[in-house]
């Protein structure tokens, strides 16, 4: 039996690394999702054509223009993901576009930290607020449903570097100061988000993809991106009410705060 | 025999609540520190006039203008300590201005998380990174000394709300999300600290002050400014190696992340 995919997805960040992937094997499984919504900056560039060579063949894939710090961008996509899906809930949002500079106590600056909690953590909050009418949508579609990914589900890509209690074995090789903060403060988010909208039905989660092959993991990454989004994607097709508000890995491991 | 208290403080936002009375307390002691600077944005107004007043009175107070977020403004007040202290290192750096607003997942926007994360991030950072020199001097002045606050220690003022873990016990009845998540971020950062700097033998701890009667905390607060300060100021004379990168409260318990 396929395992059930949930019908509308929206993934921020998607024209390359983990997005690109995580829209690439949606749409390969044997039993796909009605609608993926991929979002980047720029749409219809070079930055993007992997997604727009995507989109020609897949109808069920829409590629939206979002900038996730921006509210009127926000507020323009919600606009054009809510006209496409007719009256449909969102059941999955991934929050997964990122940014990562490797800084250390002594070079990171003001500028760096601001940035990194623009784009980490400002951007899902402001895109969660404004997707939440349709995730609430969606988990009333099915109203007697448990919390899972097919209902209605926040997922924050977060990474080990935002585990407070494993800085020290990752801290003096890895220093990443402000990626770090950045990424703390949204495992505090998405907790808060957990038990904000627990009471909608809608799963948050906040979990680590592991150390990737891409343009921010590297070349020396031990992970493959497939191996990556193959992993998280059984972990979330998994979820249920218990994982609401914890820290996973792509391999289901739970990940101290 | 009196506890031994460092030499040399400094000490942000010090016009009122808990940073005012920390330098009130300080000063009372019976071997107070030969100094103290006590920061505030606006020293000689309306808004600062307690601190001048004890200024008056004590020889060993330096009221020292600083607006923690402003890279310019510390760099200006560290010069002005480091002349004033002659050579001298500082001991203790009190990271204590900090801001607090309350908002829900709904009200919560982007510039209410940008305000606290500038605030309660950035300005620790800043202030900690300018006056490192001077902490390191300290430490270097008792090379063999074992980690305490009399040698050097940097100390962030934290929140009970910014433990992940705790989250559900205190998040529906206390929402506070951008104040939170700063905090967290804070404490990451406090934990990098501890990592970072000791080698330099600087202790660096995330210290809770309880829930206080301040125009922060209101007046239905059960503690005292006095009583969270008297009981602060006996958790951080016992503080060791052992308290490097952790995160206690006002009778010195551990917090959870």
């Amino acid at each position: 039996m396929a395992e059930s995919v949930p019908c509308t997805f929206l993934i921020t960040g998607c024209n390359r690394g983990i997005g690109l992937e995580l829209v690439k094997q949606l749409l390969a499984k044997p039993n796909p999702p009605e609608k993926v919504f991929a979002t980047c900056r720029s749409p219809g560039t070079s930055q993007s054509q992997e997604l727009t060579n995507l989109a020609a063949q897949h109808p069920n894939l829409s590629v939206i223009k979002l900038e996730t710090t921006d509210p009127a961008s926000v507020a323009e996509a919600m606009k054009e993901v809510e006209k496409q899906l007719k009256g449909c809930g969102l059941n999955v949002l991934i929050n997964n576009a990122g940014i990562c500079k490797n800084n250390t106590l002594e070079s990171v600056d003001e500028k760096d930290l601001l940035n990194a909690f623009t784009t980490n953590v400002v951007g899902p909050m402001l895109v969660t607020k404004a997707f939440l009418p349709l995730l609430k949508k969606a988990a009333q579609e099915n109203p007697q449903g448990k919390m899972s990914w097919t209902r209605a589900a926040v997922i924050n890509m977060s990474t080990m570097g935002a585990s407070i209690e494993k800085t020290s074995e990752t801290f003096l090789c890895w220093p990443f100061v402000s990626y770090r903060c950045s990424k703390t403060a949204l495992n505090m988010l998405t907790r808060c988000q957990a038990l904000g909208y627990m009471k909608d039905g809608i799963l948050c989660t906040a979990i680590y993809p592991g150390w990737v092959q891409t343009d921010m993991g590297g070349p020396e990454a031990p992970l493959t991106v497939d191996q990556s989004v193959s992993g998280m994607l059984q972990v979330l097709c998994n979820l249920s009410e218990k994982h609401n508000g914890i820290f996973v890995d792509w391999e289901g491991k739970t990940i101290p705060w």
